[in-house]
Formats: C-alpha cells, sequence, structure tokens
C-alpha cells in the first residue's frame, strides 16, 4: 500500500526547511541553498533525494560529520581551475558554489573545471549542470561517493554508484538534462522494492557478499551498468575526482585502516561557455531542431520518444501548480522538527 | 573457422601503409599520424579500427569524401577553447592536432577544451586521451558520428553510438584507458557474429525497422546500453560535438533533405593538467594505489579484478614483441596496393 500523502506547495515547504535549518545555526546563504536544492529535487520528482533528507543533515550535523558553518575554500591555481575545499559542508553548498565559480570563469577562459573536496551528500547533479544552462552554458558534473557498488569480478560493494550529469540548453523544450549513475538500478530504485516488499527483478543488484539475488532485503549491492563499462566509468571518476583532489575514497575504504574515515564526496563540475562558439540562440534553436528531429522518428511502440530531462521538467511544472506529494510521515517529521526547536510552523492550505 | 592470419611486426606494419598514403598524395606527417594510429588500434587489439581501414581512405578519398591534403584550421576564441576546423580530413589527424592543442593550452590554463568539425571516421578514441597521459594529463574524448544505433522509443537506427574515452596516468600499473561506446555490445562485435555466422545473443541488437532479432545478418542496429541511459548519452553528446560546432548530425540525417549529407563526425578533446593539483609523480603513486586496492578485493569467481585498459596494454606488450596477427587477406590487399602503385614492400620474416 503506498504511504499516506499531503500536498504542500513548493514555497511553503522551503520556508519550514529553511527555518529548521536556520535554527539549527547555519548561515542564511547556506540554509537558503541547502533547501533549494533539496526541495528542487522534490519538484523534479527525485523524492528520495529531496526534504526527507532534510533531519539526516541535522543528525549528521550533531554527530560532527557535516559541518553547519563550513569555512569553504575556493582556490585558482590557474585560469581555468577551481578548486574548492568543502570543509565538509553539505555538498548542496559547497557544489553550488563550485558551478558558480566554473560559471564565472568560463565566461573569460570558454571552459572551466571546478574540482570539490570533502562535500557531504551530493544530492542532485542536474541541479549544478542546471546552474550552467541558466547561465547560457552547457554544464558537466561527476561525483564520486562512498563505495556502494559492485564491480565486475570483485564481490560485494566495491566503488561508488557515481552520478553523472549534463545539461545543455534548449528553447521551446525544455533542458536537455542528463542525470544518471553507473548502475543498472539506482540505489533509491532498489530501497523502492525493498519499502514495497516486491522482488527484485534478476540482474539488478547482488547481496553484501556478491551472490546474485531478486530478494529486495538482501540485495542491496547495485550491479554496475554494462558490467565492465559502468565499473570502469566508476573507476574513472573516482581517479578524476577524489585521487585529483588527494582524498581517495576506493583506496581508503578498503585499505587496511578504514577507522576513522569519514564518508565524504568528491566531485568535478564543468561549464562549457556557448557564446564562444555561436550566438547562444543559434545553439537553442539547433538544439530544439536535434530534438524535434528525434521526437518526430517513427516510434517504437505507443509511447512519445522523449529525451533526457523532459520528464522531470513535466513533474516540475505539474509539482510547482499543484504541490508536491509528501509522504505524510516526512511532513509531520519536520513539523514536529520545527516545533521542538521553535521554528513556525506554515499554514497547510487543503490541495 | 578463424581466418588465416600473418604476424607481422608493427615497424614493418607501419613502414608499407605509411608508404600507401604517401603515394595517394598525403602529406608526410599527416600520413605519419594516420599510420600511427591505425597501427596502434591493432596493437592494442581493436583489429576492427586498424589497417583493414587503410584501403577505404583510399577510396574515400578517390570519391571526395575526405581530404587527402586538408587545411585544417585551429582557431582559439578564448584562453582555454580550441577550434579545429577538420576540412574533412581523416579524423585521426584532425583529433590528433586537436589533442595536442588542448595539451598546450592546458599547461597554461589548467583544462582545454579543443572541438574538432567536421572529420571523417575518427578511429580509437584511447589514442587521443593517450596523448593527454603521455604528458601528464588527465584525457577526455567524446564523439558523434552517423546514427547507427537505436534510441529508447524509436525504430531502427536513430543516433550515433557514440565512443567517449577517459585516461588517467599510472605509474607501476599501465594507463587507465577506459574507452566504450553509448551501446550494449559495439558495432564490430555485431559484425563478429556475422562474420562467424554464429545467432545474436537476444538484447543487443534490432533490425532496420526495429524488430528484435538473434540472426546476425538482419541485427545490425545495436541497442543502446541501459536503454534510456545509452540513448541520453548519445543525444547530449550529439548537443556538446556537432550542434556546438555548427555541424549538427542528427536533425541533418532524420531531416527532410539529407542528399549532399556527407557523413562525418565531430568531436571533444580535454586536456586536464594534474601538476595544477599536485605534483605528477604523487598522483600517479594514489592512482596505483587505488588499483592495488581494487584488485586486492575478495575475487566473484577465479579471474583477476581488471581495470579498463589493462587487456589493451597486456596485448600491446605482447604484439610488439611477437607481431601483429592480421587476417591473411587484409595483409595481401595492402600488398597488392602498395605493388600496384610502386610503393616498396617490405621483407615479411617468417614468425
Amino acid at each position: 500500500m503506498p504511504p499516506e500523502r499531503v500536498l504542500v506547495a513548493a514555497p511553503v515547504l522551503e520556508q519550514l526547511v529553511q527555518g529548521i535549518f536556520l535554527a539549527h545555526g547555519m548561515r542564511d546563504e547556506d540554509a537558503a541553498v541547502l533547501t533549494r536544492v533539496l526541495v528542487w529535487a522534490n519538484l523534479r520528482g527525485s523524492d528520495s533525494l529531496g526534504v526527507s533528507r532534510a533531519l539526516r543533515y541535522i543528525e549528521l550535523y550533531q554527530k560532527g560529520k557535516v559541518t553547519a558553518r563550513p569555512e569553504i575554500r575556493v582556490e585558482r591555481s590557474r585560469p581555468a581551475l577551481v578548486f574548492v575545499d568543502a570543509d565538509r559542508a553539505p555538498g548542496q553548498v559547497a557544489l553550488n558554489a563550485a558551478m558558480e565559480a566554473a560559471i564565472e570563469t568560463a565566461r573569460k577562459t570558454g571552459v572551466a573545471w571546478a574540482a570539490v573536496r570533502a562535500a557531504t551528500m551530493t544530492g542532485p547533479l542536474g541541479y549544478y549542470t542546471s546552474l550552467a544552462t541558466d547561465a547560457g552554458m552547457i554544464g558537466l558534473a561527476f561525483d564520486a561517493g562512498v563505495p556502494k557498488m559492485a564491480y565486475t569480478g570483485a564481490r560485494g560493494a566495491a566503488v561508488s554508484a557515481s552520478p553523472l550529469s549534463i545539461a545543455v540548453p534548449a528553447e521551446r523544450h525544455p533542458t536537455v538534462l542528463l542525470d544518471m549513475g553507473t548502475t543498472v538500478a539506482a540505489l533509491g530504485k532498489l530501497a523502492q522494492y525493498k519499502n514495497q516488499g516486491k522482488e527484485l527483478p534478476p540482474g539488478l543488484a547482488v547481496t553484501k557478499i556478491g551472490e546474485p539475488t531478486t530478494d529486495p532485503e538482501l540485495g542491496t549491492v547495485p550491479l554496475p551498468l554494462g558490467g565492465a563499462r559502468g565499473s570502469g566509468m566508476s573507476l574513472v571518476v573516482e581517479l578524476l575526482t577524489s585521487v585529483l583532489v588527494a582524498n581517495p575514497i576506493v583506496s581508503t575504504f578498503h585499505g587496511a585502516t578504514p577507522d576513522g574515515w569519514l564518508p565524504s564526496h568528491n566531485a568535478a563540475l564543468l561549464a562549457l561557455d556557448v557564446a564562444a562558439f555561436m550566438p547562444l540562440d543559434d545553439f537553442k534553436r539547433s538544439v530544439d531542431e536535434t530534438l524535434d528531429a528525434l521526437k518526430s522518428l517513427p516510434r517504437d511502440g505507443d509511447d512519445e520518444i522523449r529525451f533526457p530531462g523532459e520528464r522531470g521538467a513535466r513533474t516540475e511544472a505539474e509539482r510547482r501548480a499543484s504541490g508536491i506529494p509528501l509522504p505524510k510521515k516526512v511532513w509531520e517529521s519536520l513539523l514536529a522538527e520545527a516545533e521542538g526547536i521553535g521554528v513556525e510552523v506554515p499554514e497547510l492550505k487543503p490541495a
């Protein structure tokens, strides 16, 4: 049975969540960014990366695993490079700062690479690559985190289920927004099967010790997309994010002395300025023409031919208009937290 | 029955192929580069991208589809960008020039993006990303060509089987060299099934009109890796290569007036200078440690745990030592071509 839901308007949800973060000592701007990214995930339909995570950040603050008032350092060793030492900030705050710096840099240099060291849970990479398209640029993002995915030939969790995102601006059509992991099925998808008590399709996941399974309780380690290819992609992302910023995850996690290791994420964000190639409007028109050509191809079935980001854009339009459907449990836990620390609770208008 | 083979030493093969290209009017340097990349593909075991293609270039010259003496223009609109108008040069010549320019640029700017417009068949992307690792950098490459792959929801060939490559330098271990397409199985793999008359495993390919098949004669359109994910990756690569350099392939190919359209490739090559982050030796050591950690994990079976590029490096070492096994037919066609245009034929020492 699906959980009971309440419909919450995005601004109401933002006010509540931001109030909670502020009450827990975050800076105004950091709380605003973190809240905006979480609510964006809900708006786009990526609920597992949305406000249901908000209270987890509070827990992690209290355990000292996330820095509530981080001192993020932004450095430039070369004209087109940005290095962001995240000081264990929420990933949303660090990656937002990194992409903003990359965009500013790419205006001058044409392309910029921002490397982020030691952030925590990074959230939906599509948010940061969308910042680039909002600025008339193409955005790319890679992220490496805690090893949770299998690697071809090894048993159990070996490497990160590295998400990657590429966003390209369009005009008539929504932004083309690829946001994928290197697994056959997203971790959130496995969690869904587990929550609903449904058997896993074969080939999606293995057990902790690498046994094939369709049991949703045991199949916690997702298999890599295309076997060696998804494995290889995850490995190179680890090398060009974590190893490059001197915060290797794979070798530390599997090393002899994992004690004291704090899970973290490293990321690379890239902004490419379209205007350095052609007028932005011409580019967007040509992107539209490509999407039109694709969507006009003979269909294989009744469904329309979709491009990455199209479904998310529709969900966003619907949810901005009618509200975000939140599991009642999530909404009530946010209300309880707010009341407990004296944050004003917004009124929930009936949907 | 596998075709009869002859073993040819790499320098002998290079001398022969380069002689043929020179006799057909290529410039010394261009002929050297094209030959080197073709022979490199054979050395690495990617025979379908090797010297068996040499005579195809000659045909394409003669039909005016490839420029034998191209005027490649290299421009810079911003400090970290390189734009290469390939003038329909062999892709090997254009992409080699582009990566060399990207490497030179990245020494100053830290990262550089080289966009290549209108090259022909591009060959193994791993060659160009290896140029970056040879220079102590990380290399990335994306390529879009003629639509040959299916796109989720559409019938038949819709988008390019876009290859992508990422190379990262190591010290004790060979270079980590990811070189993959966005298909479930490479086009070369489908050709192998066809040549050997073997039934295709289900889920690899469809017919020209999108029907599932295991018939190797009919299954000519490879399916995208992970369905929507491989489809999406190919689409965004088309946007950030072809559309960005004003040479869109998907919209032209499927457009109303495909007449006069000449198949071409567009590519993006990226060089990232490791020394801007940390001393190169420290980085390579940390890459080695990551590979060691990975290879030391509990094995799922008897096979060792491999990283991308490991097998190719072994094949290269073997073939440099003992020669390249060429189908007798390929070797004899090269000899016949050479004799026909008065190129000195090197002596083939018995293996």
